[in-house]
């Protein structure tokens, strides 16, 4: 018998952004901003994060960059062949440290509700998956219209 | 008795750099990478910083990002009247991170050990001071000289 899971694409864009969206999740499920992310590397996630604002008082820990922080030191040479996944398109700083590692490819779940550095990453040679996802689309648009405030914090714009 | 501290100016950039360095010494004396900055409002610091990937294992607590770690939530007005003091040339996490809060000014050691994404960041209309400053120089050519791979890591390149 064929186990199912055998039949799965470890690299598939749609597979890879579960991860990040079961981070994002729980990342609500503590009250916080539900923006999840995965670092993934030769089909293994390497570690997965989520948004940190409310839960740790954090002004650094995005979903990418606390997936960054929970995967520890690396060499270049995991970065290199890295995924970074994440639920909504990259801000500002999240895109700086995708570029500081050199991580040449980027799973994005949608990019309605907040465009960020797309266009740099892709100047500087980063392949951009944008999939368009109807639950992370839910996710953001439920939390913008309960916790504006919170939100606009999060990307540094006035309330 | 005029107090000689009333006649600082507290923007100077050559005393708000003063802080930024001791946070770099103060890293190097912990065994860890020497570049230090201070995020500064309205002639206060804020909170200083310094590369932890050495004391934490940390992937994300450069200089920049974690003096915005130790300043905890702010809100956009804070920012928008903050100068990042760092003691070299922000990395392009640390640029984007500086964007993401729309800090106006940075005030740079030096950067000819290291050139980060001044570029982008006058770009994008933020104010740009580099004092060159002789004894950041020498922290990183000390640093780099000894520790050729921790550097390396630091800025994502392979060994």
């Amino acid at each position: 018998m064929t186990n199912p899971r055998d039949t799965l694409d470890a690299q598939d864009p749609t597979l890879l952004l579960s991860h990040a969206v079961a981070a994002a999740r729980q990342g609500r499920a503590e009250g916080g901003i539900p923006i999840g992310a995965a670092l993934v590397a030769d089909g293994r996630v390497v570690a997965t994060g989520y948004n940190k604002r409310v839960q740790m008082g954090s002004a650094i820990r995005h979903g990418e960059t606390d997936a960054l922080e929970n995967a520890g030191r690396q060499p270049a040479s995991v970065y290199a062949r890295s995924t970074m996944v994440t639920t909504l398109s990259p801000c500002d700083m999240c895109t700086g440290a995708i570029l500081l590692y050199k991580i040449p490819r980027v799973v994005i779940g949608e990019n309605r509700t907040f465009l960020g550095g797309e266009d740099l990453l892709r100047s500087r040679g980063v392949e951009i998956i944008v999939l368009d996802d109807a639950e992370c689309v839910a996710m953001m648009e439920e939390f913008i219209a309960a916790q504006p405030q919170l939100w606009n914090e999060d990307i540094g714009e006035p309330d």
